[in-house]
């Protein structure tokens, strides 16, 4: 792997770039706007593309990989393009997108092959664009990787097995671990460790309207929990349309799960036989599962 | 104002102690514990007292008023015997705990009169017990303050008012601001800034269950958005118990706005008519307001 093709470069790409650059590996990249360009070209990327100009396609031919770090519905076009433009069939495609499952389909039914493999790292920031990137932004993060038997046979198994050990290798390179799932469950799992919770977080700020008077007060009556609950309600609202949209199903599936779950609760509340306590130590536990941490100072 | 009797020591009593040493006033203490009292001690604070110990009153009698930094339960016996000591008309008491109803109407009942304010300092931390006490945790944060005209009547008006402006004093003192509101309305208020927010956490943690393959995996799948929002689940879960059970009918109301919206929000994304971007745009607008802030970069 001597060159990386990072087509989206903001908070997600460009610390990608980072990060490959600093292991001595090539990056190139697209970008929308000029401004964003000027940015790169100050972090020292010498070779970024503006998503409208006929010469990205050079830059793509000498390279070993492409990396996606658009929006999801971002990427469709460009994969239509690439096959229009016969695209080498031993360079390969991942992304950074966090839903999989229509992405990968869309894939599968393309009418022509791209060798592509769907990545998504749980990394992030409150932050955005490539002025925000960081160096360390995959250190210690998981990938979750979504592989596609039907492309490995439209392509070929020994090209897709190859094409898996690279991108692998470029996500552990920068210091993060991967992970296979298959992109169904990997969809229902990223509702309930991410999308849901985007609602969430929206519906505690938006049960406010309940008590308007609280609205109104010239002091902040909130301490730390609503802060910390509410902190990602909010996030960039175009870029969570795509999200949550895209993975519409298992995002309807979770709030099921969530409306009955506070039924249960309620109910239980009401008959003086809510297990408060042990509620509490549950979900700590299951925190901490999660998180594979012990330390539990920070819950106290 | 001269000294401060504070019952019941640990982070947020202690905190208090520390900010009105500061300002020269005397600052005497309860603590459970002989360990407790070490730590105080070291900290600077000569006059403090175990629970059990019968030379408390003398310090009290040498106190303008008490403030109880002990959960919600741990008051009503100390109040018994106050009142079977006879504590001056003119020392007043107030607490911090979180939740104001059931308190103030048990004061109001009393046979016999104590000169008490209800207040709620939204102020706290991750972090409990006196070691991590903070000189400057109250600094900026909104008090409020419960009044009840039933035990201005059984007190007298005028000593009733004193006492008010002195506890106000002392909040304003230790850098934080009041705002007087009425039990009832406090409590409804404190379900949907705090304790209701509480359970969600908890929520979000308990509905991994319906993923346990997700429990098992040897890495961290979890991006920033359930770290912070599961950050308070798992809070000390006897203290909670003490919060959630002595506002029981608030947050049984909170559950039932939140399965109400969360059914509201399933059946519009079912129909394909989810507003997603309105949705977040006004959670982030609801969210300012409420924290009195115009930075939006935490919420990009």
């Amino acid at each position: 792997m001597q060159k990386i093709f990072i087509w989206g470069m903001g908070l997600l790409g460009t610390s990608l770039g980072l990060a490959l650059r600093k292991k001595g590996i090539q990056v190139a990249g697209v970008v929308r706007s000029e401004n964003s360009r000027k940015v790169l070209r100050e972090k020292g990327f010498a070779e970024v593309y503006l998503s409208h100009e006929e010469s990205i396609w050079q830059g793509i031919l000498s390279s070993d990989g492409i990396v996606f770090g658009t929006p999801v519905d971002a990427i469709y076009p460009v994969l239509d393009m690439l096959l229009d433009r016969q695209l080498p069939d031993n360079i390969w495609i991942t992304d950074m997108a966090s839903t999989k499952a229509e992405l990968m389909q869309r894939v599968e039914n393309l009418n022509g092959k791209l060798l592509f493999i769907g990545s998504h790292p749980m990394a992030g920031s409150d932050l955005t664009g490539p002025e925000n990137a960081r160096e360390d932004l995959f250190e210690n993060a998981t990938v979750f990787m979504t592989l596609s038997t039907k492309i490995a046979e439209k392509t070929s198994p020994a090209q897709y097995h190859q094409c898996e050990k690279e991108i692998t290798n470029m996500w552990e390179l920068v210091g993060a671990r991967t992970w296979q799932v298959s992109y169904a469950i990997h969809d229902k799992w990223a509702a309930y460790l991410s999308h849901g919770l985007h609602l969430v977080s929206c519906m505690v700020s938006h049960l406010l309207k309940d008590i308007p008077e609280v609205l109104q007060l010239p002091v902040n009556p909130a301490g730390g929990s609503f802060r910390d609950i509410t902190r990602v309600a909010g996030s960039n609202p175009a870029l969570w349309d795509t999200i949550i949209s895209s993975n519409q199903q298992e995002v309807i599936e979770y709030l099921k799960s969530l409306e009955s779950l506070t039924h249960k609760w309620r109910v239980s509340m009401e008959k003086d036989a809510f297990p408060i306590q042990d509620i509490f130590k549950e979900a700590a536990d299951l925190r901490m599962q999660i998180l594979k941490t012990e330390d539990t100072t920070e819950n106290k």
